[in-house]
């Protein structure tokens, strides 16, 4: 039958699309991925009230290890995916997609704004950002570093650089992995001071991004506590920006009139009422 | 009052969110950006009768010489501008919500699925993606180069292209301009097919983007008549790709393996059927 990955945006329930919901209604089955992304206004018990019909939690078990039962269940049923954002950001999906193609299940993919457009909130130009980067959050004996490089990359053609900063949902500890437990870890969501001070790590034996580099702090974006807030790294580094989601955005190192008057707007030293946008975004 | 710019996503009416729609329901004013981009599946009559009120056409003339009778509009009333895909993606929106600020407007964006992430739905990895490039169509004594320069930039760095064609819409003759006329050019879209003799124009002198550089021509992304051709731009440029509006991704040199299996899935050589994504977007 059918596969739909629906975009559920950024927010709100109310950020879904009349046509992600026409499929809601008509599916049999409604999962709801949870490791690529989060939901920022509302919870899988919303969704499902508001839908009249379960949804299931897919977690990276689910959905990349298992995602054969996904599609097995799309063979001869109508399945939902629900996806926080635009449901294509993810390497992962589009491998589900191809597989389920494959497997011969119809497949639709229902859109949605993604933080890689709704970027563009902070007033900086989306046509001026260079390669994504994904920070992962480091580990003890593990600091990979090319997000810098990438980063550096970018200032050097100057372009933006959109980091997207790491989560990890539904994680074992060694020890359970060891013994086959099922046991997670507390969700861990990076946050924009972490980035910084990671970036700050690799800077000090790289020299390309130090502190006075601009940068724009984005949490929640989308949603109704949107905090946006302009800085160099070293005063960004202070910030509190509250609850997940965050993302960094550094800057090129020169901007456009525009983009230099919402990083004026945005500065974090017009004081903490101009800190947060005067409107939801 | 309000601003609030109200992103429509890509395809029909239906692509519009719940939020999107409340905030049509409570406006006092409702216009249509149509200099940026077009809508697909829909028009403006179907608009007025889905929402159930009127909706004014926005050109250029209007959104930025005339943005000020916008802002004026909303200083007491609630007013929605709604814009095909994502309100952001274009320059001329951020300048539009910096001067309503200004003018002590309160500033609302509803974002949705744009280009920028919909492309996604070639199998190419978004965080793959340099620098966005727009086409412009080249005029008898007018052959802008620069967006080759970009191109070959972000394929020395290994990565894809978003190639956005020219729209010109309400643009007078010079004839027309010079009488003051408000007489105004048929609309013209940029063909995959132009965009790639384009490149090729250039690259006669340039030699980074030759003929058999491998890219996807798409078209009407997110619509129900949605068309995804891989190929290489020699055979694209044979493709015929329909209705506007059409976009082109230049591939970065390397594609990973599931990007290459798309590659191959969308290949304009697998035969017509093919050619067709089996799957709406």
């Amino acid at each position: 039958m059918t596969l739909t990955l629906v975009g559920l945006g950024l927010g709100a329930i109310q950020d879904i699309t009349l046509r992600g919901l026409e499929a809601i209604k008509a599916a049999d089955r409604v999962f709801l991925e949870i490791y690529t992304s989060a939901l920022i206004d509302s919870s899988r018990e919303e969704l499902e009230s508001f839908f009249g019909k379960p949804v299931i939690e897919a977690d990276r078990i689910s959905v990349e290890d298992q995602a054969e039962h996904i599609i097995q269940e799309a063979r001869d049923k109508h399945v939902v995916l629900l996806v926080a954002g635009d449901p294509l950001s993810a390497t992962t999906h589009c491998d589900l997609c191809m597989r389920a193609e494959h497997a011969g299940v119809q497949v639709d993919v229902i859109h949605n704004a993604s933080i890689i457009n709704a970027i563009g909130r902070t007033g900086l130009q989306l046509y001026r950002f260079g390669e994504v980067v994904s920070i992962p959050l480091f580990e003890k004996n593990w600091t990979p570093d090319s997000f810098y490089d990438k980063i550096a990359k970018n200032r050097r053609a100057n372009l933006h650089t959109l980091c997207l900063l790491d989560i990890k949902v539904k994680e074992r500890s060694v020890e359970n992995l060891m013994a086959n437990r099922m046991i997670f870890e507390p969700p861990r969501y990076m946050t924009v001071n972490v980035a910084i001070e990671q970036i700050q790590h690799v800077d000090a034996a790289k020299h390309e991004v130090d502190a006075s580099t601009r940068a724009f702090g984005v949490a929640r974006l989308g949603s109704k506590t949107a905090q946006i807030v302009a800085g160099t790294l070293e005063q960004l580094k202070s910030v509190d920006f509250g609850a997940p989601l965050h993302s960094l955005v550094i800057c090129a190192p020169e901007l456009h009139d525009i983009e230099e008057q919402y990083y004026q707007h945005y500065h974090c030293e017009k004081g903490r009422a101009q800190s947060q946008p005067k409107h939801s975004t």
